[in-house]
């Protein structure tokens, strides 16, 4: 089959289209990063669609990826899983989606066919999963192939906020499904949430559709454990002292929380978990590992509690989308600052230094 | 309030009921215990019952307070936490029980009225949970107190084969409510169940009442996995060449299990299950454990997992009741080796050497 | 057992406890009521406690008791299911409650040790259930007896706001257990609650708990639908024009609602249920049906909907405390007028002129 | 698009595959049936595939349609939904089959793409659902359109039994979504299955996965009581005597069963499942109504039962398919007739009288 017989044309609205070339940020080896010339993507699969990009951001896991931490993408891969953007192209096998829709890019490409999809374990699609800005190239460009669009892109509205919106790419969905959903957080719950970054803050936020009664919030930065006070924890707790566990027996009677939320990724925080969760209650992880954590099952072996793991399968996205359509879900709370996409450079040396600049999102528009 | 207010004039069908003492076996520190005379029990709070013992046996958790492995446990305790009985005297608070009721007694002493038992965790009652035998005087007795009876004890029909029974004092319902709900088994799930001790092997039996497609058994012991292929194991792997998690996996062509249970408690097999457990699996822990366990965040952190641990609750005795009078359980299985409760302490050198004698549960009866 | 091994000596912080009568409001057959002297309850079991009512309401069953719709009411019966007040008296068997303690009183009774109780079905209480007001002497009194106390009273703060605990015995955990959590309101979730009545009004706050994006309430009485505005629905409809269900299906883009709850008890407006629900919707019945309705199978057996019926368990009693406590939920929005026990005549005639009166819940002190 | 451009070439296997025209069963109108020559159909869509049947089956709403109790089916139709076959032809947009591959044909039309399909509720695809020989033409033909092939076929291995494997086009699953999982059977249950028509036996094949302590089928016919007996229900009622409620209540000492499953369709077999149920039971619709049944709220509305209606969302294949592989269902069991596909007008004539031809589900192979 030919490319010609794969697409439909590319309608008048993208009037960018005739070039064949186009600007992104790419990985070049651990540490070096370019804002550079590269070819436009262009449809593969029938189930391909490609994506103007109007607004995107950048992930903590972005900077993973530049440090070396994932040596599996290669040098030359344009990065970012999060957009918001408008579709230009779409193969022969797309069904929901025309081109000069607005469209929100989910971080989890899902082919909805394969057995983990039909599970709505999206995360492990057989054809998909995290691959966008890791093993197939990403968002932060001007344009960017969507695999299994009809699985993976979401409707918005015309007047949609386009800097609230691309908070569901993956920081919402994960904070709700990964922590929120995951440690079962339920009305009348103490909850604690370890970690007050983006992820964290997200966790906060989401957390709140279920009206727990307390929600302890712990990090060692004072700035972000100023902002969680604004956005809802009833407590924060700043952990710099070694004392956060303590602290938060004391706060509960010595009963522990209901809900224990890593939002770090590193053993230590994973033990604060361990040590507050009460009899009968859940530890969500939501922090990327690098390393085994010790689990002391020799003092909850007991206990009745429940741990759980989890990368974002995205299925509540259209949940997400409603409630922030509802005004009950205020997603830009989060944005810091805001860049052209032009200016990606700058954003990333920004949010490189989140504590110093206290930035949590940055904005990138094209 | 005296004594005789507390209680109902026992029975005249309890014709050993006018001595005072009573033969009990008596824990006498590490290494030590005893076949001797000790009070008999009497009425302490007006939700006591006195039950005399007909029916007892061993559990492995009594060798591990034999060798000194509980030191809360103080010598002079006489154990057991498993028993069928005949209601000998009740306090005045009592609602449910009779003289000359026989009764199941539960492993687990609960008084409803906590918050935890409020929630069905009446394992963490705040004034019982596991104390039998324990931190209060136990069933390897001819009497013995229980406390909170009305949440304690179960009627037995009269007639009730007290060998099946006595096997839902403990180690069904562990197996049950720690291994296969915890481990939430589904039809059609691919289970595996790591330890084919008698807890393991209440797991296979109870794992079956949601017809899993596959259980695969592991163990070290060449005779208690063929006991296991009997009672219903589509596999059984012996893991003393190492290889276990290879072969589930070849078992599973590389996709891992949906369940695994650990019914062992020592690192290693906990180690097992994190190697096998599918994407989206659970691992379920019913054995108990004394020292940390490494946990593998860095390959789990993604792959949407649920790791539980449990003291069994005993919530699920009522439909274990019913489950073996409709006969689809056959709980005297279990039972390999029967003494009078007399000789209980040849019964200790049978149990103690399990592998050796071949024994699963030993019944004591008085 | 004398009555005096069964109770503990009333403390000296009851100073009303010499009498041996007390005032009362009593139903003495359909259409009579009368405030009037009764002897004071004494013990009768040891799982009873006489608690002296401080704050006691008016529930729309006791117009229905009044009116005679529950000819096994006897005349004679002191009505009344609701109420705060202090321990008395308490039995033998009584374990968590002394005299001077400060309670809830449940509408339900729950012995914690039946069949039903073991499942949490509290309102199916083999020797409790709602009995209060109804099978035995109620609240609407000075001094009421509380059969199976440990199960049936909830410990109060000494500072608790009585108006604000009182709509804890029923009203609250009515509309959170049989509207809210039996038609599994989540978040994003459309409702629709039939019926602005009080207890309309309790599912409206507390499926909040749980943000769902709309809440439409539907009523005949704009009154009550402008407090359901200021309680939080975000559309409110009057369905004297018999055009309820048409509005809701506009109002819904022609999809229906998730969730629509009964808070009526007439076939009609379990009939704009029927036709307001969504496929994979749920009908959640509150309201107390005094006749068959007609149910379009012909037209709902293919639309994977799920119907409930609930009478309240009063499980949620415990969360709902601390939801109280956490600020989350204030119960005494409900409230509009205030008496005197002694004033409970009049406090009859405001609550059974509600729609005149603009009555939702009546607070009763003495 | 051409023709050309969305297709596949047929391969060899399929060497009926040059003729332009296909013998199939088609509805003439309310009591009109013939097998006759038509088109053999094409892809339409890139989403579609043609598979060449080689086994079906008649189920009963293909005799309703016959009788024009489904206005809606055209006069024209071919009739037929459930089918195992090979792939003849697929469109551009299939992604998981390919020409040759043995397949599963669902009676259920599943998008994967839509708002209920991302709910798993294939049954009310957007643009499919149940469509296959009531709104497009069937599958009682030599070769059938499917569309969604992606979501509506699935994979079957080589050597598969096509008379058990066909028994999972519809009847299974409607038994154990609508019935089995719809009623949340559970291990120790007590169930009654009101009617034993093959849609009632797959109701009793299937919840046996779950240990049900008892089962009861109530129908009219005793030859399939007597078949319900050989398939595992503990008991087996005549009802036609007017009486099954009674002996219900009776065999369950008056406590009535915690899951009453209607797989007739009629009111008053829907009215035997209220007079039977339990407090805190089920009650799940399977049978397709006709008309309003009247539902006695006056006397379920305390009783917290749950009544739940579905249409087979199949979504249960899968799992099916594993459990049938391992030898834990024998759907062939419900196989009583078997004919040639040519000679299906006498396979209608045999079905159609099933109660005197004692038939349940008749093969037909192509």
């Amino acid at each position: 089959m030919t490319t010609a017989e794969l697409i439909e044309a590319p309608s008048s609205v993208a009037t960018a289209s005739n070039s064949t070339t186009m600007k992104a940020l790419v990985y070049l080896g651990p540490g070096k990063r370019s804002w550079e010339e590269k070819p436009r993507p262009s449809i593969h699969e029938p189930g391909d669609a490609i994506v103007r990009v109007t607004t995107s951001t950048i992930c903590g896991t972005d900077l993973h990826i530049l440090k070396g931490d994932l040596p599996a993408v290669p040098a030359g891969r344009i990065l970012g899983h999060e957009a918001v953007g408008v579709v230009e192209q779409v193969g022969t096998g797309v069904s929901k989606f025309r081109v000069g829709d607005k469209v929100l890019v989910s971080c989890v490409t899902a082919c909805l066919t394969c057995d983990f999809c039909r599970k709505q374990m999206y995360s492990h699609c057989r054809t998909g999963g995290w691959i966008l800005g890791c093993m197939i190239d990403g968002t932060q460009a001007e344009f960017v192939r969507i695999p299994h669009a009809d699985g993976s892109l979401y409707s918005l509205p015309a007047g949609a906020d386009e800097e609230a919106m691309v908070m569901l790419s993956d920081i919402l969905p994960t904070g709700f499904e990964c922590g929120v959903l995951n440690g079962q957080v339920k009305p009348g719950d103490t909850v604690a949430i370890v970690g007050a970054g983006p992820v964290g803050l997200a966790v906060l936020l989401t957390a709140q559709f279920y009206s727990p009664a307390a929600i302890f919030m712990i990090d060692l930065d004072d700035k972000r454990l100023a902002v969680a006070g604004q956005f809802g924890a009833t407590n924060v707790i700043n952990s710099s002292d070694g004392n956060a566990a303590k602290r938060v027996m004391e706060l509960t009677d010595g009963g522990g929380v209901d809900v224990a939320i890593e939002a770090v990724g590193v053993p230590g925080t994973f033990g604060i978990c361990q040590e507050i969760v009460a009899p009968g209650g859940r530890i969500a992880n939501v922090g990327v590992h690098g390393k085994p954590v010790e689990l002391h099952l020799e003092k909850l072996w007991d206990r009745n509690i429940t741990i759980t793991t989890r990368l974002v399968d995205t299925v509540t996205t259209p949940m997400l989308l409603k409630i922030v359509r509802s005004g009950k879900l205020q997603p830009a709370k989060l944005v810091t600052h805001r860049f052209a996409m032009s200016d990606i450079m700058k954003a990333y040396d920004t949010f490189g230094n989140a504590a110093k600049e206290g930035a949590l999102k940055v904005v990138l528009s094209n």
